[in-house]
């Protein structure tokens, strides 16, 4: 059956290499039966602000204007903004998004944020009840693939940026995973920048080759929602004694005192 | 002597419990001999998003845009746009920036990263030669203090939302501690939004107590840059073997394969 993949792109310039990368993909996945709609965030000129203009009319309370209860109920009136409800319309119908960045500060660009913070609002996007392995998109895949400006030896746990497993974990689990995503290992493009168009030419030839099975691939493993109890969200006592003979923690961030599970942020299957 | 203060501010209310903490910043300091400046990114309406109208007139290649080489550029020649110009020079006459705000996703609200992405350019805030203990703000503090939708315990290395020491490593060390600044130890309002006035009230006045103090306050230990060669940035071999007899890694990110440092990230002197 044919899918829809939706790529969230934020690049100034059509010459760049993420550019290239995200033509990649359109490329590829339209030959494979894929829908490939694209948010080009930039020529969009999107808002990355989450202020109280993404609401039409009025706001409920405008003496304490509260961002995430005000979406909400502007959601369930229907009475977001255009923009924000034609990025829910494309997250909705998506069998998988891919967020295409240069990583600024070791994270996405600031319009790419905004993105975030506006489009994946409560209600939406997560509530109290429908988050990670019980999140609104659990049957939605999603990645990221981003260039860096640095070497990879530079992003280890020996290395002066610090494991990449680490700067990827809030993104991959405080957002995606949060959401509900099927998280499929990330495309990183070391330094593309600093090295020859060949090697350019062969980072891109890698990632056509990965599209090929990419909706096939096993996504990256997070601790499930029902390894915590229901009132404080700690990690049940019978889940961290069978455990505790493991040589490392759960998860980057669900380490319970041991030393991190190698690459559990960047290959499946860890 | 005098010390100026600048506060970078991201909430879109003046009632907000953010609103509240940045005004006791405000007041506390302003007795203590100190100048505080107040950029409110939403009232100021500020751009969050890096594009080629941050640089006036020309850029240089139009047709392969690229943002912190144009910046660098625009930088050297006084070019920036009015607004970056103006924050620019607020960080150059701060001695301590406090980065006050509500944590949506995991970090910064976009309007937050925005203010990065655009004010600490390539050239002004960091170069090849000048980062991380050797970076360009060593002279100066900096600190964030922030509002969580979640309780303590949800961010701790048994919690759901895992160790808050992970979550604050790509500010903390990615962002801030790159461009050389003391990182003093962050200033985390948990949940405002789910305790009682009463709690918030006490809240305030830690925070009160806390600022009689900051501007004395030792701040957090990061790793520093001759730690690592200066080739790779990998750690030199004499430093690992050093450190090899310890129980943990020499950081969050720099934890070469052993436990985490507790509370590395959110109190000084560990």
């Amino acid at each position: 059956m044919a899918k829809k993949v939706l790529i969230v792109y934020a690049h100034q310039s059509g010459a760049s290499f993420n550019a290239a990368a995200k033509n990649v993909v359109v490329e590829v996945l339209s030959t494979k039966d894929c829908t490939v709609e694209v948010s080009d965030l930039y020529a969009m000129k999107f808002q990355a602000s989450a202020t109280a203009e993404d609401i039409t009319g009025d706001v409920k309370d405008t003496e304490n204007f509260r961002y995430a209860e005000e979406t909400k109920l502007a959601w369930e009136e229907g009475k977001l903004s255009a923009d924000i409800t034609e990025e829910q319309r494309k997250v909705t119908e998506a069998d998988l998004i891919i967020f295409q960045f240069p990583m600024y500060w070791s994270t996405v660009p600031a319009i790419m944020k905004g993105w975030f913070d506006r489009v994946l609002t409560l209600g939406f996007a997560y509530s109290q009840d429908k988050m990670y392995s019980n999140g609104m998109f659990k049957g939605k895949k999603v990645m990221l693939s981003f260039t860096t400006g640095c070497h990879e030896s530079m992003f280890t746990e020996n290395g002066i940026s610090g494991d990449i497993n680490v700067t990827l974990w809030p993104l991959q689990n405080g957002i995606l995973y949060y959401c509900g995503f099927q998280v499929l290992a990330p495309q990183i493009f070391w330094a593309p920048s600093l090295i020859s168009s060949e090697e350019r030419k062969a980072m891109l030839e890698a990632w056509r080759t990965r599209l090929q099975g990419l909706l096939e691939e096993e996504p990256l493993g997070f601790t499930p929602l029902d390894c915590f109890d229901e009132k404080g969200f700690q990690l049940k006592p019978e889940v961290r004694e069978k455990h505790a003979a493991k040589k490392v923690g759960l998860a980057v961030g669900i380490h319970l005192g041991m030393p991190l599970p190698p690459n559990s942020q960047v290959k499946a299957g860890v």
